[in-house]
């Protein structure tokens, strides 16, 4: 019953969205963005879809990227500093290495779909390379930090993340980059989708990890 | 100038998407059905966003399944039977087991989002409960079997929820299971976005295990 009537309901102020939509185009105001407002209701981790404050796709992007954002912060939470620094074996990356990883890469496609940046300039080079490149160089730099250093990071690059996604719409969400017109096309959408989906491969790889770590700190 | 061009267009099919929608709404059809057909541009891996043939959101996330099942078949289709037999330790699953896990996942929420139901039946169980709780039974009972067969199940299954979802609207996909009214609300989008990353989060273990294989098969 519940969904049913969530349903009518939705349905119902679709049609008022279209209208609104339909009146105020000529104004430039895109239909979507009064949809989204529209047809937002419950809000939570396992609710997808649009959400108040963004346009509908961007929206659905944001719910993602908040289901995500809240596997990686469950799964390393209680972690001590030592099972942050275990390495596993010569070839593999610590745990605090994969997570800073996460906001690297997050740092990354903020400054190419944000700024229209290909690279890291020198400044970001040097924050970010480490966690960017992993292996040798993240063995060696990235040690010796507690949880609330890697969650403050993280948290502090998905901040700027969701504020400039406010800023965005879905256009943008769907526009290709230019950069990529004479190989294989991608769009916005593709690269924040990889950031997403790219948190549940390195989660997957940190279960792994924290199922074998010794008895240590 | 590629992308702004298609950002004109774009704009100026919306235009006429909402127009035709606000028109034809009272006849009950979907603003977003015709929404998607026109919004709906180039097609590929790396492009993620609406699809012809599907409502926006659905589209959009067939775009993600797709892109991550693509990813799976490049990480396993050149891997021999023993190596998709391998077990790297024995509280490990095997790479065969991995993939077909997913086929199981992809299944169970086959039967629970088309059909409303909770549980597979007795004979879903037999043919899918190893590979969908892995551990022992997984490793005791999959086994001996090459790409293909693997390959094989994947796309049989897929085929199915793509041919479902192309039945389904943005309604469906947004409504709370009922089900999960009385605890943290979950809806159908959730479920197949589950779908999506999962398979994200086990090829992080694939491509952890591909690295460490033995010089086998």
């Amino acid at each position: 019953m519940k969904t049913t009537s969530n349903l009518v309901n939705r349905r119902s102020f679709i049609g008022s969205a279209v209208t609104i939509a339909a009146v105020t185009f000529s104004s430039g105001i895109l239909p979507q963005a009064t949809y989204a407002d529209e047809i937002t209701t419950k809000q939570g981790l396992f609710m997808i879809g649009p959400m108040k404050g963004y346009t509908p796709q961007i929206g659905t992007l944001v719910s993602m990227l908040n289901y995500n954002r809240s596997t990686i912060i469950k799964a390393i939470q209680s972690l001590s500093q030592a099972q942050l620094d275990y390495l596993y074996d010569p070839k593999a990356n610590t745990i605090g290495s994969l997570v800073l990883h996460l906001a690297a890469v997050e740092k990354y496609y903020q400054i190419n779909t944000f700024e229209g940046r290909e690279e890291f300039n020198e400044e970001e080079k040097k924050a970010w390379n480490a966690a960017l490149n992993l292996g040798d160089e993240g063995r060696e730099e990235i040690k010796g930090h507690n949880v609330k250093y890697y969650l403050n990071i993280l948290s502090t690059i998905r901040q700027t993340t969701l504020e400039q996604l406010k800023k965005k719409d879905d256009e943008w969400l769907l526009a290709i980059d230019p950069a990529s017109a004479d190989q294989e096309t991608v769009n916005t959408y593709w690269k924040w989708f990889h950031v997403c989906e790219h948190e549940s491969n390195h989660r997957g790889q940190i279960a792994w990890i924290k199922s074998r770590l010794p008895k240590i700190g």
